[in-house]
């Protein structure tokens, strides 16, 4: 960084910060105003020449003054970003000009660098301060949350965006397992981010990790030791499992692992807010599906027991729309029953349900799509997008209330095939195309040549 | 990354590939044209959807065909990096007309994203591959070499540059010590990369990491963990050594650390050149220091004990420079005894020579001054850019053969003061000034006021 | 160990199991008989010459058979143990005769060998099994429960005990710090062996290790990494703490260390009753003060909060004995308000009864002795024992239920001294001194010549 | 530890040393008698009560002041453990009264812990110095030179040897791999303690570890982490070995662990003289051959290529002896042209002597046998009572000077098979039975139902 340059930046925006600073901070307390002012000179003295001498220190300091602004003083914190740690828009519009002069690789390099907002460096510099990667992740949490209201904000988290691809490269990435003799602080996030089937306290969590046919594995970035950013837990068992509370029963005989074929993905959850669209977990399956063939070589199955989110909704809608995807299924609105409370637990109506609902489930998850043309379930967009194959549907599989709530009881099995899962991928993310067995594809009624795309809406390919 | 997009961008690439690669490729047997063509395909395969998928996979070979590659492939490589994995273009000039017509932080943005080469997501994605890193900065290490007679790669290097500031980010390094407990594949490393004073074996290396008045720390990246990116060696002694000898001997009695009231960092060495221009060591020594103090609090100085590379070839241009800044130390053409071969056997030469080079070289190191405004000599730019003080220079410290030769034996200490470090670093980088101990100043001639900026030169800013 | 012998030990040990093994388990059906007599035979196997061939298998077979005996199969393997497990008597009455003729070092040694049982070889290589350590301490903790109504079986516990000095020699403890990120495994072990103030839950561990003023730390066997063997609690604290309240308070303010100038050891516990009697502690609080002191210089006081588990009843009795040590101190029979249940919420009733009971409890500690003629308070024993001294009596201490019943809510606090440790506990020792503060002494009634020596008994030297 | 004995035995203790000192010390200088005092004195207050609560500070200055012993001094203190430090004879006298009245379990117990001499309880306590375990089996190692010419102090050694058969069990010991990450300062250790093939220099040791055919694994104890306690050097290779020069040469292409078949032990040593005959090594190869079993399941043989380091001197001797057992192989004394310096190179020579040879070693290795009834090589009673078998006989596969002198070029494969390890150990333990390949039977001229015992000889057991 030359130093006239930065010198006429660094005079620019304090001259700037001051004069926005009164209208910013109009009906803030003097006192108040002052610490705004505090961290924004701070931030300033940081991205100079100085910052490098002590930038730990002022990185430091930057970030506790960060914690304790408030929501206001934060908006004007991430507005400061925006507007004054922008790129250097002298040295942009000259690049610009060279570029509309005469086009080269080294002229686009000169307009990608001048297009590099200050607030990038910024970012690297606060990195400095120990924690500061963790701090980092927590500020663009808060930035997702401001966006919402403040769509001027969008530069600071595209910014965020790409250092956070950068700094959580999967190359640097750790998979670790997690067992009962993980670290406490790192156990009690999993019971704290546990997303699908929550852990209510540390007996729970034991369930979930000691037992001899347990698993759990996380990615860790080296600079947040304590944080896993994404886990999975699975279970191991003899044959796929049809129903969630079998899986999960405390009173179940534990295998071995010797003893298991089937490994299950029950629950998949990120912890990090702050890392929002940065790709962690597409193959955090995958790794374990090969990290578990290893360790156990008879295993032979790897699924999912996951729910359908979006099932009952759908099919209360599409029962209602004429011409709908159900009619040649249920033409005489025998679905109706599961409008009662009780319907699950009466006999004859579970028998006489059942083949339509599985019928109506495979519809909903190969023929149901968003106006993207993705999946409309966001479970099956997840899973299908990372090479896995629809494998079977479950009646009567999450009877809880929730379960029945949200997908009356279905659940699927996503099967992870070593062999197919980045035939599937491409297959999947280039032509929309669904990976199915051929149970799913007959229930559904599409067949092979179909591959899974309904005939009724034209594909759009998924980004 | 959009699909539509994507797909455009692949098919114009292996266009542009398969019409470029018989003309660059013309005298290559078609054997190897293959294998270069092979190498672009599998990284315009890893840069497209597939790549998320199969990704490790695919990096693992495009490092296994790099390494096999030779020196006119090489730029082959290279050269379509620069030319073919260059920004969307179609994207960037709307970006520009976007910006031309109405600037915004948003549509800034876009500018720097648009500008965004491919190679640099390239880089992320073979980031993934098992060692990717250090393969990455291998590879630029090759590309500098290449650099020399191909000016127009420089856009690739930009890239590397871009990715390693923010991958060897000094907020991911870790501060390691080095000693005889150290793992043999680092100490390696050691033996290696030794730049200033060179161990010639195992037991000379012993004998700089077992004492117990021997330190040496390093940095290190955590996806490189067998690979010191640069590392000091320090001596504690009573005293601050006016001598290289003393200081190294193998005879001498080891201190305790309790014993010791002083840490003279004698050597420090980079490892990567893969890595020139990333910033790593400013602050190396500023951080050992804070860890030699908290281990031993008995520590009062902490200096260098370093060489004056350029001062042999400085003086004898300057002596015959008419109106030279020696003149007035040695009108007389006593320092010609300097052109002797033994002049430093001969007691009454040294008696004679001795206040007249330690002025000499007093004045090398503050006056003499480059083009760009900063000390001429190499080293004291490092110490001087670092916050360090000049503290003394020492007359027949180092009688090597090589301490003659550059250096007619001088020696001088640079002080590392925790409580002027940042005041140092500051003055110097913003208006050139240099710190200096009382007895420098006298011997240079200059006074306080001048805060050793010499009279002659306009100073200007250091970059 | 000589074939010729060792085939005769175990041709002798076969025969008599058979023998015995008809009368021992006569009631048991042939299939459990056959059990036992199959773990007896594995352990001659394992102590013959096959055993150092096959030592880890036969050792593993061993425990699992172990660990599947019913309580009278228990008996019978320790009794097993204690016959035919013995020494060598040919080989012992020959030495013993030796030693009759000439006694000589030489015969000694011959001597200690012949006598030394084979139950100590075989527990030897039970070692050899994964886990094999543990396992033996839980073999001794089943043991120590039969020694009640089998004394005939001390002489096992003798090797246990032997074997036990050996290997958990402190200079094979490693002391580590246990907090929230230590392993949930060890962790647990915390909950469910803290034996002087109850932890509830997770939530209740986390208060008594995450915050910044809390210290826990263990001394650990290399072989048993998941098992704390003793650990100690501690909590930083501005002044030295009268209340138990205050100090686990969840509501405090937690104190940054260097905030602190007290360490108060507020729990200690022992986790291995299998390792009763075998000396790990002692000098766990010393080591551990030498720790915190090092951390933080700040602190100048290093106390307990102790409670005085035997107090209420010693008070009872001695106040009903004529010619009492309570006699003087409360001749009106004011201490008798204690017997009431609320005589602790009544203000009235606390300031008459404070002086008198803090009196009191300065004579239990100071004069009150067990026919050893050691302290009759339990906890007095061991920190006087350690090296500590009686430094302050609370009144209202503990008012919790517990501690109103045991101690009328008095605690004490013990202080530990880096510098008068090692002669209070040689004084305790060799001469049964207590040492006191001044304070203490005056409340006793004792003074410095006395050295807390109580004038109506002969003290004997302590164990 | 009861005051009341032990103050009694520590009056009479520094009395006896008192008197004895002016004898044994007669002509050492005052100052030296003054420190020999000094460390009996201090080893006597280490075994007192006092020992427990300043046992470390003690137990260092022991170790301390032991270190600066000179040898006469060292042979004095060795002395005074042997005479002084011994059993408590007046307990002892009373046990074995005891025992001839009324032998019983308890009664043996008393008598096994009466005759334990004070020595053990002084070595148990010195180890809670730092680096006290060390220092121990350092001051046996010195016991063990004095020992030739005072055997007076064998009863010392024989606590040396209980306790650290104790200690040392392998229960406690780590299988570790070495490698070219292991930390120098047990990498020199293996460079100086390599007994069987020198390692000169740092080069050679990564010749060693570093290439992909290359293993070393180590015995560690806890308390002794930079000690290799033994260790085995491997190489994998494709086909059983007949010559060591191939094996080692540096010009071979190193091989992938899975391209290999066999995993050849070409060395093994032990590294602590202090701990000879405390049995460490006997299955360090067993468990090596499960852990490259596991490793690398393509392994099917596991080899040595091993010395015969007696097999000159007994053909030399066994020829000139009348009706030996060479008669038969070499009437015609053909087997006088390895007489002379260069036979090996003589190709003629070669192929008549090779088939005598062979089978003269073959001879040697099955039927040679000491007094005691074992074979008579060295290295062959290592490898067989460790379960290996004879494989085969190579001439020619050491013709290094060492080789040719020792073993006129002679090398064995012993063969380590996990199916017959124990069975091989247990017979030639019980019975003194050699296993051999079909090929070395009919070498050695012996059937099956000898079993390779040869005839001549009546076998007595194997201690």
């Amino acid at each position: 960084m030359v130093f006239g340059r930065e010198g006429a930046f660094l005079a620019d925006l304090l001259q700037s910060i001051s004069v926005r600073s009164r209208r910013l901070l109009g009906r803030a307390g003097a006192a108040r105003r002052d610490e705004q002012l505090a961290i924004v000179e701070l931030a300033a003295r940081l991205i100079s020449s100085r910052g490098e001498a002590s930038g730990v220190a002022l990185a430091r300091r930057i970030l506790g003054k960060w914690e304790a602004l408030d929501r206001a003083e934060r908006i004007g914190w991430f507005t400061t970003l925006a507007v004054d740690f922008g790129p250097d828009t002298r040295r942009l519009n000259t690049a610009v000009e060279a570029w509309l002069k005469s086009p080269s690789p080294a002229v686009a390099t000169e307009l990608h660098g001048a297009a590099e907002p200050f607030r990038q460096e910024l970012f690297r510099r606060i990195n400095l301060a120990p924690g500061g990667t963790a701090a980092l992740v927590a500020m663009r949490e808060a930035l997702l949350v401001d966006l919402i209201a403040h769509p001027e904000l969008t530069p600071v988290d595209a910014d965020f965006v790409h250092l956070f691809s950068s700094w959580f490269n999967r190359g640097f990435l750790l998979l670790k397992r997690i067992d009962w003799s993980s670290p406490a602080d790192v156990l009690e996030k999993i019971i704290r981010y546990e997303a699908v089937h929550e852990i209510v306290d540390w007996n729970e969590l034991r369930l979930r990790l000691a037992p001899a046919d347990r698993r759990c594995f996380a990615f860790f970035h080296p600079q947040m030791p304590d944080d896993p950013l994404i886990f999975v837990e699975v279970a191991l068992t003899s044959g796929v499992p049809t129903a969630i509370d079998g899986l999960l029963s405390e009173n179940r005989q534990p295998l071995n692992a010797d003893e298991a074929d089937t490994a299950v993905f029950y629950s998949i959850s990120n912890t990090q807010v702050g890392l929002k669209g940065i790709s962690l977990g597409n193959f955090l399956i995958k790794q374990v599906v090969e990290e578990l063939a290893r360790e156990a070589p008879n295993l032979r199955n790897f699924v999912t027991l996951s729910p359908l989110p979006g099932f009952a909704d759908w099919l209360a809608e599409e029962t209602n729309r004429p011409g709908s995807l159900i009619d040649a299924i249920d033409s005489d609105k025998r679905l109706a029953a599961l409008d009662g409370d009780t319907w699950h637990i009466d006999k004859a109506v579970r028998a006489t349900v059942e083949p339509l609902l599985v019928k109506a489930a495979a519809v909903y998850l190969v023929s149901a799509k968003s106006l993207d043309g993705r999946p409309l379930d966001p479970v099956a967009r997840f899973h299908l997008r990372n090479g896995a194959s629809l494998e079977r549907i479950n009646a009567f599989a999450d009877l809880s209330p929730n379960g029945v709530h949200h997908a009356h009881g279905v659940m699927v099995n996503y099967r992870y095939d070593q062999f197919t899962i980045e035939e599937n991928h491409e297959a999947y993310v280039n032509s929309g195309r669904i990976a199915c067995s051929p149970a799913i594809r007959r229930l559904a009624g599409v067949d092979r040549r179909d591959r899974a795309v309904s005939s009724e809406r034209q594909e759009r390919p998924v980004p």
